[in-house]
């Protein structure tokens, strides 16, 4: 620990990205020669599909609501330029970064507010909002502003897991009520698909961390969950007869490597009055802050301490980078990529090398004299920056023409089923729900040695009343033009958590019910230390659900959608 | 046990039905004392809804199927008068009886045979049909030829609950291609209703039978899981808009208590040419075949040794009675009730008191020590016949106009997943998948009393391959004009069990993999004392693997459709 001044981080421009930089360059080499496994191939294809589909389902629905100005072909370009640049500059290339729902909320939030005014600005003003989103950026990889996520527990991370779920689940629904301008036919047949398409995925996730079959083939089937649904029902829909008369909607795309739009893909920024350009500023205020939480909590969540990391990650200066990505995108009118919550941790989770070990109970009672479980364990992780790159190159190959036909064969409906299959993915497993569930039991049935039990039932409802108050808050105002906002909504909570809670539960009880978000040795290191926090505590006396859970059942693998934060 | 001539109780005419009769008789008067209790009520709102719904089910497929002439006012007097007699008259009013899948499937599959004759005089062939069957019936009855029942093994009674469970599948997947006749949007909302359907009901009964909330609660959810999703459903195909437009096919209703063609209720029976007269005569056997398995199978299964029922049953008796049903329904043109193999036990289940009691297995681990499970016991089975009686005068209300109008609002769809949930429920925990599903599972998680270790997996492979072998069999022929033969398949797989099947397995081996299906010592005493087997073995040898489940978990709940057999 530093002292005097120098204990103040602000106050040393470029120290952080300066030692991310130099932590993280002794290993480049490495990233290279580490790929060369099956792992890496498995990773790709995995990620290429749980990265590309859900980029598709957001532009859907961002397309339809910004006035067809940000199609298929944008989100192609946006996601391929994150994946080329993140592979091959970003400290921790274990980090996904694309389009997510929450751009395409941002996006055409702003859309409909210059429908009040001018809408023609639209693209233009959308280019200043993402240059002083950048600007932002920079500021805070400069000033090391990141060190402040190591302030951020579960309590702000499970609700933004939460919020971020009820409006996939939304978008969902939305995405079907739309298919219905086909006809009742295409709209019904778009249900079903929906529907079934969430169950195949959802199944075979389920059975690939079942004891069915062997360890091998289990693995298969959760690396190719959404390979083979996808595959599957855009066949279905193909099938002549009934299947291809309901007319299903598809897709929509257009000339390869062109905009959607009739315009070339540098938007005449400076064309934009003086007046407009200094409006976007707060926007673009507001889209680092959502990019700050966003971006370094999927970060996180692709560091966890879960998985066996090896290698340093850093943030200061991957949120440099992203802040030139934001820049980029912003002049070719592209939504800005940023880190994908859901999909980071699976990319770590497709690298990670597994083992199901058998653990035997003895029970001292005579005919029933052992119970066998599985305990699962991360044995190591192929940290390597190959796999992201070729996820990108995939990318790019999608943005050709052939592969835009392909893309054109998939029923809008399907897409659907992946905001359900990440949305419900997010909330299954979110700590909130586990609790809610936790509290529904009936309680004789609770294992005795469940932490949660040395708390009182009335301040664990307190706990996630909070949590969801702010959960239902967020997706309140997302429903109105002042959803731009919401991104200040979900950082409050931070401090609200570290300044208000603890005068309302005791540390022990904060200990059971909450935990540092970041906790791996590697991810402090780059966010300058543990955080100093008015309770002493050190930090292995946290998260004692988490432990306990591990100690019984092992990790769990990380499904597509489901946040273990 | 008697000696001499007495052994032989086929030569001692009436011998059962009369002693069945002499034991039930000085329970009749507690039959009407005993069911005041909320069980009763309970009971008769489940079973109202469990028989009715398959039934009309049933009841679309063979409309269409014999030319229109089996509607819904039929199937509704053959339920509501069967529900009245087997109420009042029977020796074990816990068997249900109405109209069956099987039953559908033989009276389409005879009109479809008289189609290539003469298809005018299919109502008196029928009617002929059942009046030999009735006969046939009586014969078996007098010569107490239902004691051959106690021979019946799991072998033979999982594969037919295998096979009623595709087949029901496959008449589920039937209905909704029939829905897509009233245009592509009705049937792809067919289609998603009944997949909705099915879903709401599963998730219901499993609730109902997880640890979650209060033991009351739970007992409610699974009580009326049924009545709940219908009502939601039903109301959801009525929602303005796009569900209204979709013009979903609804249940086809005619004029109350009039029968569905223009025709008295009363068939000319004796306008019949002679040679079709006796011509109907192995039909008549062939049903009969039918019923005897099917109807004393399903009273075997709601008396099962996991309910603790106190008063006698009587099989001999109940089969005469089933042919006085029989001969009633065939001179009135109604589709001939028996025993509801999937809903006979669910109505013993309906009426049992279950508790859910703690079990602690203490581990020897330190940090982990003691296990909670829920294992769950019957308490006790209100034994009575008002139940049965109440949902008889229900479906009798039924056929009133008023209540017609309200079948008609249902969507026809919604019956094709209740097709999924009994055809479901009867393969989810049968015997053959069970052990398809332990073959698959990694070896080293399999607990170690499992007795299914004490057998070598090819035996265990030979033991459900002879199963499915038959299974597959009678699917097969379920969709060929010889459909009507499949009772003998079915029968076959007894002696094939008793006779074959020991010389390929040991005694030890069979007593795992195999039980006998009546096991309870009311149900024994009907049917003339325990088997004589060529093995020598005492029957409390046999279903190691039942036995140790229900040491672990205790008994489950009765689902809807599943057979516990």
């Amino acid at each position: 620990m530093e002292s005097g001044w120098r204990r103040w981080r602000l106050l040393r421009p470029g120290w952080g990205m300066y030692h991310d930089v130099k932590r993280r360059m002794p290993y480049y080499w490495s990233d290279i020669t580490d790929a060369f496994t099956y792992r890496t191939i498995a990773s790709t294809i995995r990620m290429y599909f749980v990265n590309l589909l859900p980029a598709i389902a957001y532009t859907l629905d961002m397309y339809r609501r910004t006035g067809e100005f940000y199609g298929v072909n944008e989100s192609l370009f946006s996601s391929a330029l994150a994946a080329i640049v993140f592979s091959l500059l970003s400290a921790q290339p274990l980090t996904i970064v694309g389009v997510t729902g929450l751009i395409s909320l941002f996006n055409f939030t702003i859309y409909d507010i210059l429908q009040h005014y001018d809408g023609s600005i639209y693209p233009a003003f959308m280019a200043w909002t993402g240059i002083w989103a950048a600007i932002f950026h920079w500021l805070v990889a400069i000033f090391n502003a990141c060190d402040y996520m190591r302030y951020v527990t579960d309590f702000s991370s499970e609700s933004f897991g939460l919020y971020v779920g009820i409006i996939y689940l939304i978008k969902g629904v939305e995405e079907l009520v739309n298919e219905f301008q086909g006809g009742l036919a295409a709209g019904y047949l778009a249900c079903l698909i929906a529907i079934l398409y969430f169950g195949t995925v959802y199944a075979l996730e389920n059975t690939g961390s079942s004891t069915m079959w062997k360890e091998s083939l289990r693995g298969v089937l959760a690396d190719y969950a959404y390979v083979f649904s996808t595959i599957f029902w855009v066949g279905f829909s193909h099938i002549p007869g009934h299947l291809r008369e309901a007319n299903i909607g598809r897709v929509p795309v257009t000339k390869a490597f062109y905009p959607t739009q009739d315009r070339s893909w540098l938007i005449a920024f400076w064309n934009l009055e003086t007046k407009w350009v200094f409006v976007a500023m707060p926007f673009g205020f507001l889209l680092m802050l959502l990019f700050y939480y966003d971006h370094n909590v999927s970060s996180i969540t692709a560091q966890a301490r879960q998985f066996p990391l090896k290698k340093p990650g850093g943030f200061h200066w991957d949120f440099f980078l992203l802040g030139c990505t934001t820049f980029v995108s912003a002049i070719l009118g592209l939504p800005m990529p940023n880190g994908l919550v859901p999909q980071a941790p699976v990319h770590t989770d497709s690298l990670t090398v597994y083992k199901t070990d058998l653990k035997i109970v003895s029970t001292s009672e005579g005919e029933d004299t052992e119970i066998r479980r599985p305990i699962v364990s991360a044995v190591a992780v192929v940290e390597q920056r190959v796999s992201h790159l070729l996820m990108g190159l995939a990318l790019i190959g999608t943005m050709t023409g052939p592969s835009l036909v392909v893309l054109h064969t998939m029923p809008s409906g399907l897409f659907a089923g992946v905001f359900f299959v990440v949305g419900w993915g997010s909330i299954e497993s979110n700590g909130i729900l586990q609790k809610l569930i936790y509290l529904q039991r009936e309680q004789r049935f609770i294992q005795r040695d469940d932490p949660l039990l040395l708390v009182r039932r009335r301040k664990i409802i307190l706990y996630i009343g909070v949590q969801i108050f702010g959960v239902a808050a967020c997706v309140a105002v997302s429903h109105t033009l002042a959803a731009i906002g919401f991104p200040v909504l979900i950082l409050l909570l931070t401090p609200l958590r570290i300044m208000l809670v603890p005068k309302w539960f005791t540390l022990k009880e904060l200990q059971i019910l909450d935990d540092f978000t970041a906790t791996s040795k590697t991810v402090l290191a780059s966010l300058g230390g543990k955080p100093a926090l008015p309770e002493e505590s050190r930090q292995e006396e946290w998260g004692l659900e988490r432990r306990r859970s591990e100690s019984r059942h092992g990790v769990s693998r990380q499904r597509a959608g489901s946040l273990h934060l």
